[in-house]
């Protein structure tokens, strides 16, 4: 400890009284272990209330200052557990997976798990990535659709070298794969979509994005960027666009349930359980307007996986898009989900916080992989055999009519 | 401890050899944390690796066991800083808030707290909740569309005291206020809608319409439960009748940015953010096919204080639904956002847990509120300022085309 | 004849040299007859064109001057056939109905004849109408969301009785049958929703509406009505609020057709028109991106018969918003068809012009029904059993790929 | 005549007492026209009315026999006015063009033209075609995604050259001009585009469509086609696919309307109809959950000239889609319209009948153009740059509230 608590006390009473604006600390504070100690303190003062469990002094806060916060004053905690395993047939990942989730929801992991087993059981899960692309969608006005055409029809084409050239410039492992042009009125929306390697990859795209609006704003007359991002992307939005052209991984995983694994470990039956999907998810996904969620609880796994491994929860939004088909075979079910925009990465933003760390490292998908891009390839795979795993166990609930009985076994009291 | 460290490796040894399934872990553990040490273990071998920081000994696992997760193996750890202060002129929380904000995502609350400066300056924020109830929608089927509307305008209108009185009497906090059906050929979808007091209330209201769709099987003729949510409730999903008919909270916040606020703070004009929001807000996303968010990134704020403050992370997907609104008023800037589906709790779920209980005291909202219902709406009004902290933010900056040097300089290296 | 050829030349000749404008031929014309000549004569100088079929010397245009049209140069003439005879099972028409459609798609009207004999053979199609209320959707602005909080929640209950006299004071036949507001920041959408007897009633909804917003105006401090039709109506466009609260009339037709009429009037079976149903009309259109149209071809139909009666054709938009449902039962098929937002009428609109009033008449819902409403409620449920014929044909010729056959063989070379 | 009344007259009490099928008329008349005089007679018998009016003597009905519509027993006629002159400023398309407009809607016409000479009076609408190209969707099944991800992105590409040669040698002018593929879990949906010439094409693509698909199933084992539309094409149908792609042609218009024309003509403000334009078209359709109309009243205009102009009056459904996009510059009003999928033909369909053809006529734009496509073309200029002036009309109505009026006024009764 470098300053004693009296001197941290005394700071934190400046902040509670307004005499340090709070984002000052810093200066104040020899190292970002005592910032977060001090700030935490002043904000007890000023709410006067304790806060003793926000600490986790068993956290080394200088690895994440200036990079995945501002304003800490502790670290929140959340259960971690482990679904699973999961047989996965995928292109790159091939094996079992126990698939981190942290949740405060009761029944959540168990029943995936129960999912898994009856797909493992099946013999797995087939998981194939078949889109991969991160994107930024700015918008520009100009004069006159005159003027937007020609610069769609015209320029864009011949200067997309040079734009291509610009945008690479600003990244070392980002590559432009393509820009996607949309014409409203006056104004142009463009979709750059790029290769980010084993990142999510929106701060980069972001970057080289603005550095491609700089030359087209400095080589074509007329033209103005209004955002660099124009709502085209779409980041953090559930959107057509999204669900059509793929953003992120568009991954697809699916498997074939024996008859007899439905009635074993399902209690349930392919008719049954077809039935279920096509009236909630098909029917009642239409009737209640919702544009690219035709399925039961992808935002489920989704959520959890994202929080156990640093992701951008904000993501989890998009992410949760996606499509749950069934189809009776004989007596067995074929059931597959198509996550058309899953937004993850195993480097950068959270990934590299210890405990995240160590969530993708329990699938062997940490980091960057060999080759680059492969490790979050992998781990789309996974996310999505668990993301069937989920449908598949709700659909055969709601087939049994289990779902409140599932909560409320779970240490949830029936009364409430 | 209650079992040596070689007791606890033996076991481990035996889950990862195959011997013992994960899942039962605990018949061979003294207690829950020994269970988890155990699992954690188990894990780390069947894996190969370390798992050093999941550990969380600060962590008493009794409190979750049973309820918040299973298979738990330690605790994800995510930086938790505070936005603010914001002051709120709500209905019930008037005052000046800091808001719990956790994210692995620089900069977002360094933004998110530039905005609040502006907002503070010009005299707050207003927030109302303009409707509350938690649903969930089942689906019937029939034989046919005329007894679909028998069912739907005859006997329904007849038999809802004793569907309320047998709903009800699941819970003692609910309170069904009403039940709207929506035929669709021969199949019934029921949307009930519960007051469930501070509790977000989706298990609440699960219970519940079981047992009111088990007292309609039991005496109407003919009809058939296919699931107890049709994906008409909608639950983790977009939807329009979330948007139209609201789900959880339904909440706007507005201010009005004085010109030298904008010009000082957010070094922009009232006619350039107007425009920014209109042309990204509004004409992208509908290019996008965005349905339900004509927003620049309700999702970050909404990911952020969720997670902070134990919210079910899944239902950031519906939470994140809304409308941002500029208008030009003179020089100054009007700017509102509505949230029609803020789905939040301040009892139940996660918001028990220590850290993200005192997340909640931050803003004086952990616990029931008195009268009940009161710290729920109070939270929701504080979310909704701070919403509209992000969006006036973001447009600003992009007004002024800061949104990639607001990332470089916080944290991340420009070649990424 | 009150003019002479050569009067009339000269007039057009002034018209084509600019001398008079089009609009004031009514000024120098004798009559609605002439004044058509005249103005046709005058386009066919100005475009140096013959128009001797548009003549229609078989009209009498002072029937339609001032009401239908306005610079009326003739009558576009359109084939008009009948498809059925159907068996509809109605709850007003019960009977075989021929039905009319004007078309100039060949294959069409053999198409849904064939679907109709299907059903006929099946018993008929059950068809019900199962809401009823013609819509209108102004916006208004406030200052604040406190003020359209106090608008919806406390001045408009207490003022609704008001608000329906005043409403109602401008119609002899309609009735205000509920508002349902809704608010977007400091703007407040109120739908109106009337029941406009055996009219459309679109015409009669907006001046009662505009009487209402001149109400609210005059009585509520601080609100301006921004537009009467805010398109939360939504009149002429697709919407979901339509979809869930239905405009016009919301009717649902079904039929079971069995194994044995599958196989010998639509050479198929039951599962194969199931699955088209479900991987074009659901899993399809939500892949579209298709919001309210999870149907083969509604539209089609709509089309024919809103042509051929008189309906407002630019009301085919939201009138084909719809749901075709299927299910397997043993070997027989079950369809529905659910069309939220059928906007017809019987009286006024074009459906008193000669032709469309006798094309209603071959239906015998011409007019006023007795009681009032009757004509068009049963006209509704001919034209939703229509629409499922439509949609039986479709799905079956799908499932044995006759579509393009059928074009073929109707009079179009297979080379175009 | 060929056939005495007597002959005729017995014929169709045949068909009444159900002795003749009433499809089977035609192998008991001489003629097309005996044929519709009987059909009529009997379908007169059948119901007990009179068809006076539907005969139209002045009809030749050998011209449309076998190839626009079946079981016809008249014509429906429907006014034809002129709107206009407005000036166009296309790529195509430059001069002044009379609009012909079909339509029982009192006041359409009118409105219509009050927009365009407020566009006259500013210089004209410029017009400009921006993509063009008719799509058909089929639907394929595949055993699994592993099977449907190599035939899209192994095969496919692969065989693209004999896919094209296939889908063109049944056609003399369309061209294939792409494939757009998308994986739905085990299925595959393929959006063939074509350049179509003159001719909206709908036919020719569905003919050419399905011998490509018979190519598919013949070379790829284990795909099965299951329809040869899968509504991802998307006909008669909104959907974003549609909207983001285009179908048909995509069209802007646009104008800027002076201080002064919007004074005088329009009796409002640049301002006020900016307003209305967001609060209606934007934030009004996006509360509605209109996916693809951010519009006042497209559908109207595109229904009048489709009626007029032999269209399919069915596709007015998708051709209605749009946005209208409005901008203050100065003083004066910028307004665009944008329609993506607008689908219209000079040559096919019901334009060779005799009525609809002197409406294309007017227009200059009948039949085949020179080059083949460019009437086509020249005509949707014109379409949109109408639409346009319907836009501009009705907003600027809404702001000075006259909307009820101007029904009023065209004839209809105020009491209704």
């Amino acid at each position: 400890m470098l300053m004693d608590e009296s001197e941290k006390d005394k700071v934190a009473e400046e902040v509670a009284n307004g005499s340090i604006p709070i984002h000052q600390i810093e200066k104040f504070a020899p190292d970002a272990n005592e910032e977060v100690e001090i700030r935490r303190l002043a904000v007890a003062k000023v709410c006067k209330i304790k806060l003793g469990s926000l600490a986790s002094k068993e956290t080394d806060y200088s690895l994440l200052k200036g990079k995945n916060a501002e304003n800490v004053i502790g670290m929140v905690r959340v259960p971690l557990g482990v679904a699973g395993p999961l047989k996965v047939n995928g292109a790159e990942f091939i094996g079992d997976a126990l698939v981190p989730m942290a949740t405060t929801e009761g029944a959540l992991i168990a029943s995936v798990s129960r999912g898994m087993k009856a797909i493992n059981l099946s013999g797995g899960a087939i998981s194939r990535v078949i889109e991969d692309g991160m994107t930024r969608g700015p918008v520009f006005e100009l004069n006159s659709v005159v003027d937007a055409q020609r610069f769609v029809k015209e320029w864009l084409p011949k200067n997309l070298d040079n734009i291509k050239a610009v945008a690479q410039g600003t990244t070392s492992h980002g590559r432009l794969k393509g820009i996607k042009p949309k014409i409203q009125g006056n104004n142009v929306f463009l979709r750059f979509t790029y290769d980010t390697g084993d990142a999510m990859g929106m701060n980069m795209s972001t970057i080289a994005t603005e550095a491609a609006c700089r030359y087209i704003e400095d080589n074509f007359e007329g033209i103005s960027l209004v955002a660099v991002s124009g709502n085209f992307c779409s980041d953090k939005k559930q959107s057509l666009v999204n669900a059509l052209e793929g953003r992120g991984k568009s991954v697809v995983a699916e498997a074939v349930i024996g008859e007899r694994v439905l009635a074993e470990v399902l209690k349930t039956k392919a008719a049954a359980v077809n039935n279920v999907n096509y009236k909630k998810n098909w029917i009642g996904s239409a009737t209640a307007g919702a544009l690219t969620q035709f399925n039961a609880h992808f935002a489920n796994s989704i959520a959890a996986i994202f929080l156990a491994t640093g992701q951008d929860i904000a993501q989890v939004v998009e992410s949760s898009s996606g499509y749950t088909i069934t189809e009776v075979r004989g007596n067995d079910l074929y059931i597959s989900v198509t996550l058309p925009s899953l937004e993850i990465g195993t480097v950068g933003g959270g990934t590299g916080l210890p405990t995240q760390g160590e969530a993708l490292s329990i699938m062997d998908v940490f980091g960057s992989g060999n080759p680059p891009g492969s490790n979050s390839r992998k781990f789309a795979e996974i996310i999505a055999a668990a993301v069937l795993a989920g449908e598949l166990n709700l659909l055969a609930a709601l087939a049994t009519r289990d779902l409140g009985k599932a909560h409320s076994k779970l240490g949830r009291n029936k009364k409430q």
